[in-house]
């Protein structure tokens, strides 16, 4: 099973940026995590992430050809970009959206995304530990065994 | 390591309950995935469900005598009780917010939630997945230790 | 055919309570009325009251197996109550929602029910004439016979 | 005992119109119940439709000379005519607001009535019967007599 | 094929009305533009103008009689008439929305349209090569054959 | 000088509708007295009152024709009719908005006017008053005259 | 008959201030008007103005000992003192509110009047004239003698 | 004199929960200072606390039949609860409303309540001195002396 | 310990000002009670009245300098007023705020204060008795002593 | 004479994206039929699709250089880009709004469009004649002939 | 070239209200600072500060006879005064906004300007330093020389 | 000292967009000021702009490595771009937000900025000169030095 993970602008700072909101582990350590634990699910992960909301829209666009779903932390542009939904739509992979901070204790216009509904579901506010939990729903949703 | 599971309206209906919804395993399968996962990470579940909002209040605060952390899928509560909300500022337990469905993807008035703020995090969608997830999670938060 | 009515906070003191609302009428002299009205449409009529949330959920879940149908006049929760909603999606049984006073000639909060979109109709301002033209609305919708 | 009974826009339709919503009675078909039940109740019916707003406001002017009390399905009008709503104020007649469909059930703009206040009450969502139970109810009003 | 035109209130004035916004031409002229296209396109053009909103009603419910589409410039009516989109809904009729002006470049109560929602689509700001645009684009519809 | 008056739906019962709020006076009395201050000013006064949204545009429409100016008491489609402003910014004639009551005095709905920013002024509160001083403030206006 | 006239902020400018809006008669050219016809009409004119909101307020509080009505126009205050109203409240004098523009046809914020709902009536856009017409209104009004 | 003090959801916990909001005292120690400052003003009190909704409607419907009056900290319920607006309307006991903190210095949800408008008044923000200064204003209010 | 007391516009007509809301006791009355109960209490009264904003923002600037706590009763610019906010923000002086009348019991714009989140608590709704209740809370928040 | 066609996000998927929605046709098909059009009216087309925000920006600006109108179908841009709209206001380009949808007969987000009120006019809904329509409303636009 | 400054309500605290917000100088150190910088400039600075919105008013009026343009920090009168906006519109003298604090990073109510849109600019979150760059832009702007 | 200014999409047109808004000097010319400006104040200056968002984002993230704070004019994405907001979060610069315009006096959806509250402070209005007031303000503030 193939797994591609998109990461969205300024996670890329990840450890330095506002560490008491998202954190001190790098957005790299946090790729270490993931790839250990689809190692362990007999799962490849492609790893993503962009500043640009074009860039990403491509990335979307490109899901079929390299994956069997996704893991998608949109960052700000999950609450602002009704682009990035329409690509989601017009490609129909199966995907996850995860966030490391709980977003609905931060500020109102972080409270509304623009994709989950869209999700299988949602995984928020445990730090790294939400890519991790979020592969895990994602490939347990793809095998179509949610319970053992 | 205790903890316990609260759950609020309705939920004893489910597995006949809107199907296509909230799938079709009764609550108490889900108690059974529960309760062989928490073996597996050493913890004592203890369960509980009730329709009357005055009953899970007083559970809320019994939980400090029982628990050390708590799932809570206050299901329709979730949006309403501003009681239930204020027995969990008082007993300041840590919990895991966890739905069946992804509210996200349901009518607005169930996309407010009146707990999640006070929440560690959320995990939301995955039917019965969400609780065995949200039960990894809250382990991993009260034990310290996000990632291996 | 068995139909159960359902009746809300504080109308166990009709009769007392705001007269100029509410009318002269006992609830017991009400059910008086339903009573001797569903016998000659060969009904059978279980009457309940209560003015706990979670004891009318209770009540909402045990519908299927005590009726074919139900008049619910759920008073105040008519207005604040998603639990109520709740129990009435998951048992889908087919009911009217009445009201003894015209609840759109009274304050702003009680114009909106969080239910009438799920009843089969609405009856109305009538008084305990309501109930009777509930019942017999709703018999006729259960007998599949709108006109001879 | 006279009774008018007023129709509004595009009920001329009825039975071919939206069939799905509002069923396959004809109105004729539906003043053919109401005038056998009104005969039954002794009560003298005389029955209007019109597609015009002014029109409509005339007949509502002239309701005095003609009936003791109506029932009015102002259809789309019924959200709209503050006109409609200024005449009935007016002639100060009583009147049952009745509606074929459930209204709540339908699109927000059709949830808010500018008569329905005024009205001794409502009757929606049971198709044709909801003519022959208001016709009932306005009867029972008239006479005074809610209870035996 | 046949296609009925449907002009709402105060488009009779046009030439004389506010030209700055819509222009010198008459509606008869307009007539003239369209009848000229539709003899090419081989097609029966129908003409209608009411300042009444119940006589526009009146006409829509004539429109499957008369036609095989329309086109329709409800005017201010477009904005306000939930009794006209009854109408297109109880007849079913495929029709295109037509304005000269460019309703988005002009006041806020005039950006929303009750009808357009129902429309097969939307053509407007051309001035009168509006109603020649709209013509082709329904025929084209109506014939299945939207690319040659 | 030539000025027309238009009243709108209702008003054709004044004397008998709402006299708490409208007076005693019929239309006709108010034709009277705004006839008899007309003569004493040399205006010549042409008075029309329809239910119809319909007419009254058609009226409107007609006002260039006859009359210099006019008096508009549109009634409930003060609040509602965007046709009818659509008319009046067509025809361009100069006018007064007058009110038998004080409509800011009143419900909500009847505080906002679609017409009053198209007026030279507006009257309201004053009963039959109010048009004797509309006619008073048109005539000045028209003559260029405000203060002798 | 004595009727005070209270003039609130940068009505001392009159004459200077925004000419397209306000005109070019000074304040002092308006009394001179208003006193004239008082004068005809066998009334007392005391003449007010203040830019302080709490010198208009015991301005108001005066007005009993020294008026049997007012006209008000309180400018800007208009639209922002509460003050001012509970003022009006307190003695219940009547008064007319007046103003030289067409409010309506101006910003939104100056659609509102917290004054309105007091007065006998609104006289407005008539320029100095609508102060004359409103000393004619509440003359009349106080002198219960609308017609004649 | 008989007085009644209902509390609300939560309160139990008093003294342990939320210090830095509710103060250190518990429950039974506010009981204390209010039965010794009742003795000194001659007045019997009855103690009553519930988490549960229904079970404080039942307590308010019987506040009839064991006092003369009521003190009402109905906590969360405050801003939640439209039944127990109606038990209060439907038994018309005069009553008290008292907080312990300020609820208008609280969240927003906080800051308006369904019963303030039925009390004789408010006391809030005082902690445990609220219930006292709450005691002496109803006993005041009662003895219709609300001044010595 | 000295209290100054700020009494906001139109309370100097206390006794005259529309007495079912605001009582028959006068302004001077009220001080009365308050000093004789501030005897008792060892507490030096100051008696403040205005009608204009400015002075009241000039008085809250003194008080520091003349007292250790103060009762404000700002009348109507408790709703308006975000420069007497300033003023107390910057002096930072406990105070209390009072009102006669139930606030939350009249119009909306009552039901909003833009000082009570500053206050150490809020009395309304109790007359007279508001003012003492006002002064027994404050001093014994002064005093660090809320309960014996 | 010249003209642009500038396509926003996702439409290069156009054939395999939602089709139920936006057909079975590619952006290249669309290409041909514009192309194919455009020949007939004798104007040369330059055709641009990209997903990026910031690249459609340049598009905008270069657009001078290169054309002397438009056709834009900025998509999901259309409703969320102020930049696009400060482009097409910095070079003030004549153009036509295209969509191949419907837009105002899918979700709320997508009614309002951040361009519209720039464009000569909109044509949406009638697939890839759409694209074709507009280019002859454009060609007729920019000729000043809008009628033969 | 002369230029007055204007401050509003509680500015004659600074030094003393709130340091964390508006820091530790005096009012008359700011004055310091500007008349420093204005004598640099060649400029003639006069002075104002009042607690009274009237006597803003008048000393808004009295700007023409005194200079060519204002410094105006109206502080909480920015927000709520629209009878200091009309005496602005009234002189139409050019001005700046300027304000110790960034408004934008402090409450909402503080977000909304009353004056901005009328000023040359606004210079706003520099401390004193606001006033100094706000006099320098000032002259600039009434200079006609933006750049050297 | 070293500052970074960065400049948002369409500034690179300036000079021929817009002038009666933006005025006729070019991005060159206004570096060319700042430069100027920035050597008296021995500060080196460097330079940025783009079109798109996600390069503006990539620049924020440089920020640190090449400048001490920076001026930000981010256009249009001022009012829209979240991922902008995160970036400046991220990295924790300080910086002052300039615009050429005034923009309170624009359109309404220019009025909100989501960048404003995160700023030092914010210079508006002055055309060129607003970059320059807007180096002295930040060089101020960042030399800890806000006065002589």
């Amino acid at each position: 099973m193939r797994i591609s993970v998109l990461n969205g602008p300024n996670l890329n700072l990840l450890g330095t940026r506002e560490p008491a909101i998202y954190g001190s582990s790098s957005l790299d350590a946090i790729a270490g995590l993931v790839t250990e634990r689809a190692r362990a699910l007999d799962v490849v992960v492609t790893w993503h992430q962009s500043n640009h909301e074009g860039a990403l829209v491509d990335l979307v666009q490109g899901l079929p050809a390299e994956a069997d779903g996704a893991l998608i932390n949109a960052a700000a542009l999950t609450h602002t970009s009704l682009a990035l939904r329409d690509a989601i739509l017009a490609v129909g992979i199966p995907f996850v959206e995860v966030h490391l901070s709980n977003i609905w204790a931060r500020e109102p216009e972080r409270h509304r995304s623009l994709l989950a509904d869209l999700a299988v579901g949602v995984v928020a506010g445990f730090g790294p530990q939400s890519y991790v939990l979020g592969l895990e729903a994602l490939t347990g949703a793809l095998r179509g065994a949610r319970a053992p």
